[in-house]
């Protein structure tokens, strides 16, 4: 009879939304409401779009974060990995061109003893993905079940696989919506969707790689600072150990980029080669996952046995163990020219001499992309051979008619398009660049106070 | 192949979200392919309500403001009343709780020669509606087609009828959708859905009555100056006169609360007698409405002119015409005991001598929800019959056991809840208020300057 309605003892996600509309701080008992009130289909998708707007102009508060990764985590199955002695770590990185750190870090980190059970995703606009760069060795399974990827975890200390079903449903189903509705670029979001994921691993710790400069999603440095605290906080208020280190994704990540030719790069690190900028930024964040994981008392001690794993093979045996446990092909690794190779490459000179003072980073992704290497429609098919070699990096020395980079390609029309945005990408100056950014701009973190 | 989308060229809704979340001014083509897109089923309710809630927390800019109004205007039928020969001037209340001005108003401009064709709305919240009004005469229809409603509005120089499927479909399916997403409350999505279906009717005019105080919408004065400036601009932008009154509703207009009663109360105003509050507001209103329809070259002029066509009885003469085209019975309009009656009344009692001091006027109305006077649910009928006569406004002189007000009802539960919610909303003091509101506190628009 009352016409005020019943809202004390029935959850209305109209109320919801209007509150948060408003700058109101939910309870946690509210979000949990809408989260499995959306992953069972009882709140329609315009009225979740509506929320998720509301929740990138108006921001949330550090609890109802935290409130909302626990609704999304909980929205599926958690990993229970308390049965494996070590402890379990992960790495995330918030994506960039030319990143291929985790292919080494899970065999490098299980080689000392450390446990990674890897949940990763595939390339996503410009970037590349972890799951289509396994997927360029033959024959290796990123599509494990549960109870497979346990078993492959449990034998050689490290597993990679893509989401399955069971985990954190309340993500996917959030991140089809943002992707359509213009809500993607909140951090709080952001948080919410990569730690739900990964805190369903079942790990102990977690390291967090958060790129910026023009490869990557935060462009600017205030923006990944802002995220990497959010992350940390998230995963600190979830009773896990959580470190993020802000990197440099203002040119790419070492010199290969295209899903094969990244795997050669990954084996050369794993031989103690490769590019010096990829060697250190593995070492830094095996470091972290070393002494976190509890193998090693500080970081620096991390970074010393990491080294050493790399220095012996064991490092690089690991990488070939696993790749063969998840029916890879193991003679790839030992013999990189066994991987799937493109037909033609072509080269782009330097139009004059001077110094390479800056890269569109972002652009040069997107090259990549356009030779088939990532994925303009979902549907869309990944080319395991096409890519992107950089013979100079920012700061060299260029002279007028030499070899910039090399592209690797199957279709002419396509590499005509990657080239002209890749010269277009390229800024030559007659003077060395000033201001040399750093590779690891700084650590965010408790866990990193006493490093 | 190239990934860039080719925005350029077709229109994606995704676009146009993302721009307004960042603040971005839309343009009028964008403004006009989403509201199109939207009534075509083209573009899917989860992103016109992302959409929404942006504009909600990011404002629009008065360009964008009236190209929303005119793209829902235009997406339906617009009256053609040019064969009219008089000016057609409409007046629209953004509601309130005794606010029954419209019935007055409609016969009192035809009697002086302004063409009034009013499509109103039913009552909302705790306020009421004046199709719900009208629909307590028996026999009246609100339904008319728009050949009927044409043949009324020719054959008397005023009709009132409901909202067709015709008039502005963009703005029922918006409203729907707002309603749900707690995106109602925007001073430019209100102005867009009001000025829209207004200016659907064919007028030349528009007299707009924004409502303040505890029993409106826009409860600070503040926010009834936004909109009422929102919505003359808006009017001027599309070429129409539009004038704003910003009026008290601080408390009931008039006495008479309740369907049949208010139309009691319309007709001791058309008789010349009723509420003073109520007739000094019906005659402001109606002199506005002369002097923009043309028949009088100042407003004090058409309020004059308000006043005799009252006492020569012609303006009552026009009402109980109109009810009689539009197949109501005439004799409830001489003989207002034939309008449908309650069973039952009671009184409500002042427990102690003193002033009123003040009257929560949103429960007021919500009390005459109760009593069955609104719909708590959108499929409620309406019970014409019951309401509140008030006896006492602000300021009064009670003593203790005086008669405040009495209750018409059918129900007693229902009786009972509403005097409960009643009782609650006098506030009586010893000594007289000190600050008295005035009945009309501004007057917004280009066309009261030189008045």
């Amino acid at each position: 009879m009352n016409p005020t309605p019943a809202s004390t003892q029935t959850f209305r996600a109209i109320d919801v939304i209007r509150k948060k509309r408003d700058g109101v701080e939910l309870s946690r008992d509210e979000i949990e409401s809408l989260v499995n009130g959306y992953t069972r289909d009882d709140i329609p998708d315009y009225q979740i779009s509506a929320w998720l707007m509301a929740v990138v102009l108006r921001g949330m508060t550090r609890a109802e974060t935290a409130a909302l990764t626990d609704a999304m985590l909980r929205s599926g199955e958690v990993l229970d990995l308390s049965s494996l002695p070590s402890k379990k770590v992960d790495k995330h990185s918030t994506g960039g061109v030319g990143d291929k750190t985790s292919l080494v870090l899970a065999p490098l980190a299980a080689a000392a003893g450390v446990a990674v059970p890897m949940i990763s995703g595939r390339g996503l606009g410009h970037t590349g993905g972890t799951l289509d760069k396994l997927e360029a060795i033959p024959g290796f399974n990123v599509n494990l079940p549960v109870s497979e990827f346990r078993r492959v975890l449990e034998t050689c200390g490290c597993a990679m696989i893509g989401q399955t079903a069971e985990i954190a449903p309340a993500d996917r189903k959030l991140y089809a919506m943002r992707d359509v509705t213009g809500t993607v670029e909140s951090p709080y979001l952001i948080c919410a969707s990569i730690m739900s994921k990964k805190l369903a691993e079942g790990i102990d710790a977690l390291v967090l790689d958060v790129k910026t400069g023009s490869g990557a999603f935060m462009k600017s440095e205030k923006d990944a600072i802002f995220l990497a605290e959010l992350m940390v906080e998230t995963g600190e208020r979830m009773g896990k150990q959580a470190v993020a280190l802000i990197t440099d994704m203002d040119q790419p990540l070492g010199n290969m980029i295209g899903n094969a030719l990244e795997v050669v790069e990954v084996v050369d690190v794993l031989r103690g080669e490769g590019p010096a900028d990829l060697r250190l930024l593995c070492i830094e964040l095996a470091g972290w996952m070393l002494y976190m994981g509890g193998v090693s008392d500080t970081v620096a001690g991390g970074k010393k046995q990491s080294e050493k794993l790399i220095a012996s093979g064991k490092a690089l045996d690991k990488f070939r163990q696993m790749v063969e446990l998840q029916g890879g092909d193991p003679r790839t690794i030992d013999d990189p020219i066994k991987l799937p190779q493109a037909n033609s490459t072509v080269t782009i000179a330097s139009p004059r001499n001077g110094y390479l003072a800056s890269m569109q980073c972002e652009e040069i992704g997107t090259a990549c992309v356009i030779l088939g290497g990532g994925r303009e429609r979902k549907e869309d098919s990944v080319d395991p051979t096409v890519g992107i070699v950089l013979h100079k990096k920012v700061g060299d020395v260029v002279s007028r008619g030499e070899a910039l980079a090399t592209i690797h390609y199957n279709a002419e029309a396509r590499a005509a398009s990657a080239r002209q945005l890749l010269e277009k990408s390229y800024q030559i100056q007659d003077s060395p660049p000033l201001d040399k950014r750093p590779l690891i701009h700084r650590v965010i973190g408790k866990a990193g106070d006493k490093n």
